[in-house]
Parts: structure tokens; C-alpha cells; sequence
């Protein structure tokens, strides 16, 4: 158990996902989606009635249960009693008829948990344009109900994985002077044998009592340092989303003054998961952390960061083990931001490479040593004296990645 | 010999490049900067004065010729009278030293030449952050400016080469009512056995009599729709330029009536090389042509088109001869221009895979079937009635290209 002090709270780190929060159950079962018998519906319920809060996906091709979730949230104001979630199929590009399918299953969904018809949530991961069958899905979710259970956080983490190769949990205990509140969450990433199952989901649960607009911009902010700063290969899903849910349950109360203590809270678990997803990206041998300073201001910062994250010619460097420190000094130069050679400088773990416009190329044997870890950190200065700074998380860019993607569907 | 019928005008393909047109001189010599004693110095010299235009990287870390480059066109109000371009070194991140000698090849050249001191163009392609041995790359114009002759463009073409599988050269000429007149180029593009050789470089001439001004809004013309309009892997190099010569050694004058067609040309020489480019791309097993329509204007056309160009997921789909249709639709999606999902169609060769908001997954066979040749059309309509489009070349992305860009440098 790792224990955080965060500013006068300590936070530590506890067994269990989405039910370990008071009030929670899930489940994960199999219902026939994926062919092959392994879980693929779970099923998170709040045993109260639960504030809700949502990012979604900003691509313009959205999947129907985008689309219900976005409508539902907004026509209950921010609150939820359960989120069903299936994998093998996203439906996405799957007309009227997958609509109508996304909207069935938060309905019965709804029925089940005793809520209001709008108080569900409802995601789908795994092929686009293929349609899910309707019978089979509602009839998952009546299965899973039966299933609920305050340990059911393992097979939910399970049953929402398409190709992952291992689940992704996290979970906190926060003790304040307040008392004890808990943070849960489950996360998928991508690993796609099967194509397009790129999808991002994860759910967040926790029993302290918060507002629904606190609890929306607590996500936000949460999810901007953890699921918005990682990279496995620069796509943007259909169908990505992160849920949260926060019933009371533990009596603590979050209120404006203690926003900055739910954020912490909701980013240690969202970052423990976030960088789940890319130690299972697909191919992945290496977890890359790209710390990007002397921007002009945060944004540029995070846009060089993301522009590293995704070069391909970084990636496969890292890969490699090659120290080729002026890959990272091309892409900056690339990336959109202000940027100036003169008084850049790029490190590999510690070793400075490049500093003030000269080169350090004698020190690349140590830089390598250090690439041959599955741990990089790579630095780059952009050198304009402002402060700006921002950290993402990717991957190394294997010939797995590659076979992996180019397999054929049929 | 291929003809092409230019709005009256008749361009013919003719047989070699650089030195093609009338009055122009070139040669590739090996100097001895790549240690395996192949080619690595190119010379192009104009016989008489000659109108010169450029167009260079955007990248903000660049390479000391580029510096130097755009500071003598600057400086001589857009005449030139020789380029000289070595490879195995890109004399990029090697601070005050490395300027010092790229000022000093282009002073040796100008020499040579006869020219005035800033009547020269240089560039440079090969490692970042290593010394250009100054003696080497000096002797070595001094024995290209010996070699100069007539028929020295496929030398050339082969002396800026890195890892290109192949020499890329073109030329043709336009038969006029005012005459006939020539423009020939050569090329090359990334293959990346030895590090961030990833530079695109380029050299048009031309025996026309083009004013400095009109020759760089015909190259900027014809760059945008082919140099520009190409991508491996998404990345810009801190060395890439396209130089353009046009000495009117042919006797016909191109005004501002004439403008047209002096795109026209160029733009058939500039595309050959281009697509070379592509083709000869690292790993590259196909040529994808990728055209976007149904945009609100060209410029967003474009911006979705390069989004699919440089998705992994699509260029790693195309490798595997895999319809996955629902990979192009999620990155227009994401492209960050107008989409709309309900009238959005996408086209894999002649096969429509989805139409007004409806996948036909039934096609997906015979889209495979498109998708095993070497060449592979694709077609997104954005589906927001508007008329934009554009027209991108990539390759796709294979387990060859990992292993290319992950090989250990030192």
C-alpha cells in the first residue's frame, strides 16, 4: 500500500476498482458478444442515487452510445445510477438501428437499477460499422444485474477489454479531517488484433459527496493530466469516453474548497490507469514519459509534448534504443510552437545531449544504456524562457504494432 | 514518352533531369563523406545567369545551409547560378562551426561557377548533430565543378541519395506556339537506414526565361500541390528545400499571361518526383492516393486528407490489404475540420463502403482485392456539401519501416 500526502491528506493506495467506493457494485459477464466466451458487458451501480459527470470523445463521427450518454446526462442534470459498458462491437456507424439499440440498453439497464430512464450511462467498444445485436446485449444486462456484487470490479475491468493485454484497476482511500472517502475506477486501452478497437473508456466511482458541476469540472481537470496527456499511436476513437459517479456514500462532502482534493484524488487514479493503457499499447515494450519546459505556456508545452509522443521516428529511436536526440530536436522544431535552437536542450533520462546549439554526441553510449530500460524519459527545452511545461505518456513503436494493425478482419 | 495536352500547350516526358534543359551543367561526385565511397556531392551550374527560387523547410530548428541558403537568395533578389548539395551529412544542430561551413561551400562554389558570391545555393542531407568535415566537402566541389557536363543529372540524382532505394529524376518538354522549352528535376526523399535522414530535397530547372518573382509563385504552386501534397511519416526535417533554376537559355519568356502553363510544367515534373518520393518511401510496399471531397474548402480538404495519410491505423490497414473503412471515417472525424457522419461516404478503389450514415460491410472482399495491388486509391467524401477537395500521396506503413527507423546508430 503506497501512501500520497497530498497537502495535508494522506491518500493510499487500496485494493479494488469501481467497487471499492461505499455503495458501489459491479459486474463483468459474458453474454455472447465476443465469439469466443471471454466477459464482455460489466455493469457499475450505485446503490444511491449518484452524481455523474462525463468527457467524451471530440471526434465528429460519434457512436450511437455517445450520443444516448451525452442526451441522457444532460436530461438528468448530472446524475446516474448505472453505467453498462459492452466490448466486442463499438457500434459505431451503425445507423438508426444501432441508435435505437444504444438507447434499449440504457432503458433496461434503467429498469434494472430502479432509476430514472436518463440516470444510465452506456458505452460500447470493439468493430466499427458492424451492428450489435440487440437481443443479445439487453439480455447481457439482465445477466449482469444478477451478477452485481461489491467485488465485481475485477471481472467489470475484464469484460470491458477488447484486446488488452492485462485489465486496468486503481483505487484510493483519501482520510481527511472530514474522515475517509474512496476513489475507484476502471480503464480499457487499446490493443487491436481486431481492428478498430482504438476505443479509450474508463469509469471513475467515488462515495464522497460531491456536486454535479464540481464533479464534471473535477473530471475534467483529471482527465486533462492523465487520460488527455497519453499517446499510443495519435488516433482519436468514436467511442471513447470516461464516466464518474459519486454517491455520498462515505458522508464526506467535497464542496469548492475541497476541489483541489477530489481533483488529486480522481488523478491518482486516473493516471495509475492512464499509464495502464500505454504499458498495454499495442506492441508496446517501453513506457515513454515526455516532459516538455521552457515553453512559452502549458499549451505549447503539452502540443510539443504530443507532437514527440506521436513521432514516429521517436517512437521507433526509443524502440531501437538509439539515442538519436535530434529526431526529438526535428520534431519540436515541427510541432507548431515557438521554439529556439539556440537555447534548446535535450536530455535521455539524465544525460544531456544537445545544450545552447551544441551537441553532446559523445555521451550516447549512456543515453542508450538508459533507452534500453522498459522506463525512458526523454526531455526537450524548447528554449524560450517562458515557463510553460506539460508531461504525456506514449509508447516505443514496435514491428508488433505494425502486424497487429495490419492483420486482416475477415 | 509520354505527352500530356496542357490547355494547348503539349508537354512531352523526355529523358533525363537536371541538365535536360538548355545551358545547364551537372555532376555527382564521391568526396568521401559517406565512409562506403559512394556518391555524396551533387553540382548543378547554370551556364549563364539564371532566376532562382526556393522553397524551405518550415521546421524552426534548421539546418546551417538552409540559414545560409535563404540569406544568399535574400541577397542576390532571386538569382543563382549553381546548387550544391551533399549527402551523409546534414550539418544540422552543429552551431557556429557548421555554419562557417556551409558559407564556405557555397563561397567554393561561387568560385567555381564564376558567380557572384551570393549567386549560390546549398543544402545538406544526412545525420543531425554530426561536424560536415569541412577539407572533405571543399575538395569535393572542387572535383564535382571537373566532372560538370550535359548528362550529369542521373549522377546527380544519385550523389543527394541517403538510404533511397532508388533515384528519383524527371524532365519535360513543353512544345509552345513562342517554342519549346524544358524542365527537368531531381529528387530525393527518406529511407532512413542511418538516422533522420528523413530530408525531402529537391532541384528543378528550367531553359525558360522567368522573372525571379513569377519563378517562386510557380514553384510555391507547384510544391503545394505535389511536395507538398506527399508524406511518409508525418515528419518535417530541419534540411528539406525545393530550388528552382530558369535561366532562359531556350529563348521563351514566361509572363504573367504564360503562368499557368509554367505551373503546369513544373507541376508534372515536381509530382514525378514526388510520388517517387513516396514510393521509394522506408518500407513502403504501396502507393496510396488519397482524395478527399465533399469539403467546405480546399484547405480543409487538405488538413483531412493528411490526417489520413498520416494515421498509423490506415497506412498499417493498407499494408495488410485490410478494407477497415471505419478507420478512415474515425480519423476524419477527428481531423479537426467539418464532417458530417450522416452523409459522409468512403470509397476503397471503386468499391463504396459506406454511404449516407450506412456501412455495406458485404463489399469488404472486394475492397481487399483493391487493396493487394501496388497501388491503392482511397476516397473519403466529408459529407458537408461543401466543394473542397484535395489530392494527398503516402505509403503504407510496414514492420520494414520499424526496423529501418529502430536500428541502433552508433
Amino acid at each position: 500500500m503506497t501512501t500520497v500526502n497530498l497537502s495535508g491528506v494522506v491518500l493510499a493506495e487500496i485494493d479494488g476498482s469501481v467497487s471499492a467506493p461505499d455503495g458501489f457494485r459491479s459486474a463483468g459477464v459474458a453474454c455472447g458478444i465476443k465469439k469466443n466466451g471471454s466477459l464482455d458487458l460489466a455493469l457499475i451501480v450505485s446503490d444511491r442515487p449518484a452524481s455523474a459527470a462525463a468527457v467524451f470523445t471530440t471526434n465528429k463521427a460519434q457512436a450511437a452510445p455517445v450520443l444516448v450518454s451525452k442526451a441522457r446526462l444532460a436530461a438528468s442534470g448530472g446524475h446516474a445510477r448505472a453505467i453498462v459498458i459492452n466490448s466486442g462491437c463499438a457500434n459505431a456507424c451503425t445507423g438508426p438501428d444501432g441508435l435505437e439499440t444504444a438507447e434499449a440498453m440504457a432503458d433496461t439497464a434503467a429498469r434494472g437499477a430502479g432509476a430514472e430512464r436518463n440516470e444510465v450511462l452506456v458505452a460500447s467498444t470493439g468493430v466499427i460499422g458492424v451492428a450489435l445485436d440487440r437481443r443479445t446485449v439487453l439480455d447481457g444486462i439482465d445477466s449482469a444485474f444478477a451478477a452485481l456484487n461489491h467485488s465485481g470490479g475485477a471481472a467489470a475491468a475484464r469484460a470491458i477489454m477488447t484486446t488488452d493485454p492485462f485489465p486496468k484497476e486503481a483505487a484510493v482511500e483519501a482520510t481527511t479531517t472530514a474522515g475517509r472517502f474512496r476513489v475507484g475506477g476502471v480503464a480499457k486501452g487499446s490493443g487491436m488484433i481486431e481492428p478498430l478497437m482504438a476505443t479509450m473508456l474508463a469509469v471513475v466511482t467515488t462515495d464522497a459527496q460531491v456536486a454535479p458541476g464540481v464533479l464534471q469540472r473535477a473530471l475534467a481537470a483529471a482527465a486533462d493530466v492523465t487520460f488527455n496527456a497519453i499517446t499510443v499511436d495519435g488516433e482519436c476513437s468514436t467511442n471513447d469516453c470516461v464516466f464518474a459517479l459519486a454517491n455520498g456514500a462515505s458522508g464526506v462532502a467535497i464542496g469548492e474548497r475541497q476541489f483541489d482534493l477530489l481533483v488529486g484524488a480522481l488523478r491518482h487514479v486516473c493516471e495509475t490507469l492512464a499509464i495502464g493503457i500505454v504499458r498495454g499499447g499495442e506492441g508496446a515494450t517501453k513506457l515513454v514519459t515526455i516532459d516538455v519546459t521552457g515553453a512559452r505556456d502549458d499549451a505549447e508545452a503539452k502540443k510539443a509534448a504530443r507532437a514527440i509522443g506521436n513521432s514516429p521516428l521517436v517512437k521507433t529511436a526509443v524502440h531501437g534504443a538509439d539515442p538519436n536526440w535530434g529526431r526529438l530536436v526535428a520534431v519540436a522544431g515541427r510541432a507548431g510552437v515557438d521554439f529556439a535552437l539556440e537555447r534548446a536542450r535535450v536530455q535521455i533520462g539524465d544525460v544531456v545531449l544537445f545544450a545552447d546549439g551544441r551537441p553532446f554526441d559523445e555521451r550516447a553510449p549512456q543515453a542508450s544504456t538508459h533507452l534500453q530500460g522498459a522506463d525512458v524519459s526523454l526531455l526537450v527545452d524548447l528554449g524560450t524562457r517562458g515557463s510553460g511545461r506539460a508531461r504525456m505518456w506514449t509508447c516505443d513503436l514496435s514491428a508488433d504494432y505494425v502486424k497487429i494493425n495490419a492483420e486482416y478482419r475477415t
